[in-house]
């Protein structure tokens, strides 16, 4: 490096420092460290290899052995756990209760008891949504195949998880878990939605399910579909207001549909056809399709077509 | 860890090993071991520094020494498919000659140089890609920055890969492969869908292209093309029946089209518009656009639109 | 490995060679390497931690110790860029003056030193992203949780980073940058964009920015809205030339619609409705919204709904 170049970045040292002291977004004066991203996407994936047991690892498993391979990783995912809510907490909680290293440590201590409890109640409903996806996809060829490759199993499957702590107050992880399995599927999936069993995703690419939905059992989603709210224009205000629709149980949404609003319900065993756009309630049993845009058809000699750089009726 | 938490985890490990044993799909009773996710990637990994010398890697390469990198890798390659085309085997088959040791072995061997054998034709295909991807994109600057940085080429690659190993019926592997791809960049090509030379998808996002879709050479198409089945409500049954469209050689498919159906063909030179909705064939040579839905334009001030909160035609 | 086996692995590597030499695009007998994309994205990983101190690394900071945790990754960033910039030109430039070891460090060295120099520039424009996406979103819960999780920040932080390098014309590096975050968010911003502060992509996947388009302050886009080209069948005959639109001050953009061409201006304070094809300019103020789809409602016995495989009017 040479001499200018130091300079420069002494210089500049300085100026990001000052930077830093003046914006209160960067906790470097916090007494509390934040959460660790990559530690909380190792509990989710200790959390898989517990829940698919043979999939995700590559020791080989037996019987007599089982229990304890289910107990070392139920153990280091408690232990991480603990400390990813406990940084949790305390930092979110910095202003009020934070410091108060008992009060934290016992509340820490009992969101990871209850999550911990509820892992096989999680594992159950997952198995139900392997099996949807099963079922639904002439393409699965066995339940090894979903396990493995569908990117829909993998986000909802996720999705289960960060919905339990998100329902004890965790905050941060749930929102990270689940951004971290948007960003693996493309599935965005808000931990506070609330979604019945054998909910099967299919393809799953741009599909976005907000935070105060209530999704039953037996529901079939493809790619593209959005149950989102009407507006958030209203920002910040909205926080907590129902925004985004019920769907019941055993309803198909085809892709690329968009479903709106806090009171907008789709009634059970219906099926929305590709593309609708949705900001009114449908009744059970309807069969909602879409009289698609027409199209216009033209001949033309490939020359043409080739000739033509810009057309004005296509993108 | 306090005694109370300690007792939680012991009553927990019996009940999660209670659902093991319940459970067909978890395979901790099977003799056999999965394949693994992770080395099948690095397969891909070494495949694509194969295919692509100098790029994925940051060794030197001379002329001198190329038969060394060429044979390294090569060697790895081979031993590392041979290991999970066999646990893929052996684990598919276990009720029919999963434990027949030499048969599997014959078989893995069959499968694995049959592969390796393919390579050049593999590598010679995706160059034909890449230059399609060069050509079709004002933006690609040159055809080194197509082969680092675009997604469409890494998923075709891959695509290309896994789809010789879905012709040798290798089970799990070819789906494993695609879904890494699917997740790295959005675009979901099925394994079993045939694609001729000078395949390019731009963007590539929300892309889907079905297991049973025949598509010819210098086919473009863009970010959002769902290339599906009319209806998957059959399931399981349907497995096997031609389900997913044609498309002729030199078609250009736009952002967002929607191509359904295993009888709908759309002929040679043809262009569809963006997020055309097509369930029926198209000839050859023609161009079809789409009336889109007509826009309604309303002048407000910025305040009314501040102050809205919920609007009765927006998302 | 059996006889066979080695036999077919030797002739395969003197055919791959063959192939090597033949195709131009191999740089196998260049005398320059390529940029690495790993340590690309470690220089990305770093430059993270840089702007946002706490959130992407498990150090405990204070505020006495903060220089020197801003100095090492500065140093480091340093040289790590250096050598990648080094590479990029060396490599791109081969032909004219890639072997002007003086004049390639010399212009290496300027960009580098141009481009730390704008790091605190990068920080201001990001943390007014943050700023935006919190404002924006009722779900938001707070400023980490912004940074932490948001896609469409994780996208923008990373596009502001290419977007300087690509001013300063360095080869491969700004899009190898941005097909990173296109990978891990499915949003897709050219590094060539112009985009003012407060920009907030929500939820993201799909959204396709191209290279020419121009973005105000305070801009808000929703996930599967792309800002493209009305044709790109120019390919190659089109770079350089303005393809994109013209975004004005706060204008926002709901999921789903497609805004076409250079000469496509939306002016300021305009919402324009989901969906939405447009292809020519808006004036400001305006709110464009669609006339959806008609919906076709059909009562249907959940028997029925169940005995029919294939429906004519439904995905």
């Amino acid at each position: 490096m040479n001499k200018d170049c130091e300079k420069n970045l002494i210089n500049l040292i300085s100026e990001i420092a000052t930077s830093y002291r003046q914006n209160t977004v960067f906790s470097v004066y916090e007494s509390a460290n934040l959460p660790n991203r990559s530690e909380i996407i190792e509990i989710l994936q200790e959390l898989r290899q517990l829940i698919f047991p043979g999939f995700f690892q590559s020791k080989r498993l037996t019987d007599s052995t089982i229990e304890y391979y289910i107990g070392d990783l139920l153990i280091s995912i408690q232990e991480k756990l603990h400390k990813q809510v406990k940084l949790a907490l305390q930092y979110k909680h910095k202003s009020d209760y934070g410091n108060d290293e008992e009060l934290i440590e016992e509340k820490t201590n009992k969101v990871c008891m209850t999550f911990i409890k509820s892992i096989p109640m999680i594992q159950e409903y997952i198995v139900t949504d392997v099996q949807a996806a099963y079922e639904g996809d002439p393409a699965a060829g066995d339940l090894e195949q979903v396990i493995f490759s569908y990117p829909g199993v993998f986000a909802i499957s996720i999705y289960r998880i960060a919905h339990e702590l998100d329902k004890l107050a965790v905050p941060y992880i749930p929102r990270i878990m689940t951004e971290y399995a948007h960003g693996k599927t493309g599935i965005d999936i808000n931990a506070g939605a609330e979604i019945g069993k054998y909910f099967f995703i299919d393809h799953g690419t741009g599909v976005v399910i907000g935070q105060t939905c209530v999704i039953g059992e037996y529901v079939k989603i493809y790619q593209g579909v959005t149950l989102g709210a009407l507006s958030t224009r209203g920002g910040q205000a909205l926080e907590g207001v129902r925004r985004h629709p019920t769907i019941e149980d055993n309803v198909t949404i085809y892709s690329g549909a968009t479903i709106l609003g806090g009171e907008t319900i789709i009634g059970k065993n219906s099926v929305i056809g590709g593309n609708a756009f949705i900001t009114q309630s449908v009744p059970a049993d309807t069969r909602v399709s879409v009289k698609n845009p027409e199209l216009k058809f033209r001949n033309s000699k490939p020359e043409e077509l080739k000739q033509e750089f810009i057309f004005d009726w296509v993108i």
